[in-house]
């Protein structure tokens, strides 16, 4: 626990590590269109997040500003990338290859973001054997020997709730260390095991409301 | 200003709206079932949330548990549904029918959550006429003509970032009420229009600094 980016883990909160990637993103546009150096400012124009927060975000991830001149984006990038553990990447099989599944092993960013899909699993043998994206799917029963023999520590679960459990568990006794589970349920995972679930829906519920909020308006 | 749900709207912060899918996910669950009330604990038992927050949402909710019974849950699930809008469907376009796109067209639980997507949108002519998920794509020259005429307020943007604020634009001038963009792109749209901007890669960020965590603890 001595060098810098270890003690930036204690003091970023939820909410501040969630709009990283979309800093990320911005930071990564303004270097290939040939910038040096970024601005509070400017990277404030850029984002929808309310600009004290911007600024506090910033603060929190210990680099100095320069007056007038901003940040230096390199410096900025590296930064972000390191807190997140994005500077390397985990290998990942992905469970469950149905539409969220493959839209998952397609979706680029997710591997330029430290996370590389390169396996896909499946108990339907109308899906085992074909290609995703370039990505093979095997059946369910080579899961435990693939993950030992290539190592893979980490798995994406978008299988239905009902059969989530007993996957989960195959996957814990084959090695798996990090679960990010789309699957709706919450999994007894041993405490040694990450397990991270999403909602999808999460999303659409902010969306929601705000838009209910604005149809009442225009009544 | 003068009905229940609409009191609800002041009071429920972010978080909170946040955590509302997974709750109806799960109480539906439990009404498949067979039940007919669903105690406090029981649903904490499900979820992954700090139990003080689920007991303080079921509060803002407003209903009135009975002690030792709990929630109806037909009640319980009604308020939710009603405070989200999902009680009434918003049809939606889709534009820019990629991997993603597609897997949001399939994803079902949004037809369960008030949206509806009825037809994709794609530059690319090998994928207009085509069908994803018993959607047709249409070719984007059509977009305003059939906003119009099908009346639809809501539209998903799945497109690159480049191309993002030019089809806001479309979208807004033939009628559109409601973005849901997913584009990583800040969307210049005037005040009438809620524009909600998505990135997927936040829960990636929240697993991914969890994951680093462990690594350091194991080392």
């Amino acid at each position: 626990m001595a060098n810098n980016s270890e003690s930036h883990m204690k003091v970023l909160r939820l909410p501040t590590i969630k709009r990283l990637p979309t800093y990320l993103h911005i930071l990564k546009r303004f270097e290939l269109e040939g910038n040096e150096y970024v601005s509070t400012t400017a990277l404030i124009n850029e984002l929808d997040f309310k600009p004290i927060l911007v600024r506090k975000d910033l603060v929190l991830l210990g680099l100095a500003g320069k007056p007038r001149i901003g940040y230096k984006l390199k410096e900025l990038i590296a930064a972000i990338e390191s807190y997140l553990g994005w500077n390397k990447t985990d290998e990942a099989f992905l469970i469950g290859a149905g539409s969220l599944g493959q839209a998952l092993m397609g979706h680029k960013s997710f591997e330029e973001n430290g996370l590389k899909i390169i396996a896909g699993f499946d108990a339907d043998p109308a899906k085992t054997g074909q290609k995703f994206h370039g990505k093979n799917i095997f059946p369910m029963e080579k899961l435990p020997e693939l993950i030992e023999r290539m190592g893979v520590r980490v798995a994406i679960m978008t299988v239905p709730w009902q059969e989530a459990q007993v996957i989960a568990d195959t996957l814990v006794e084959a090695g798996i260390w990090g679960i990010w589970n789309f699957s709706m349920v919450k999994l007894k995972t041993p405490p040694h095991v990450v397990c991270h679930n999403e909602n999808l829906s999460s999303g659409l519920a902010v969306f929601s409301v705000r838009l209910r909020k604005m149809y009442q308006q225009k009544k």
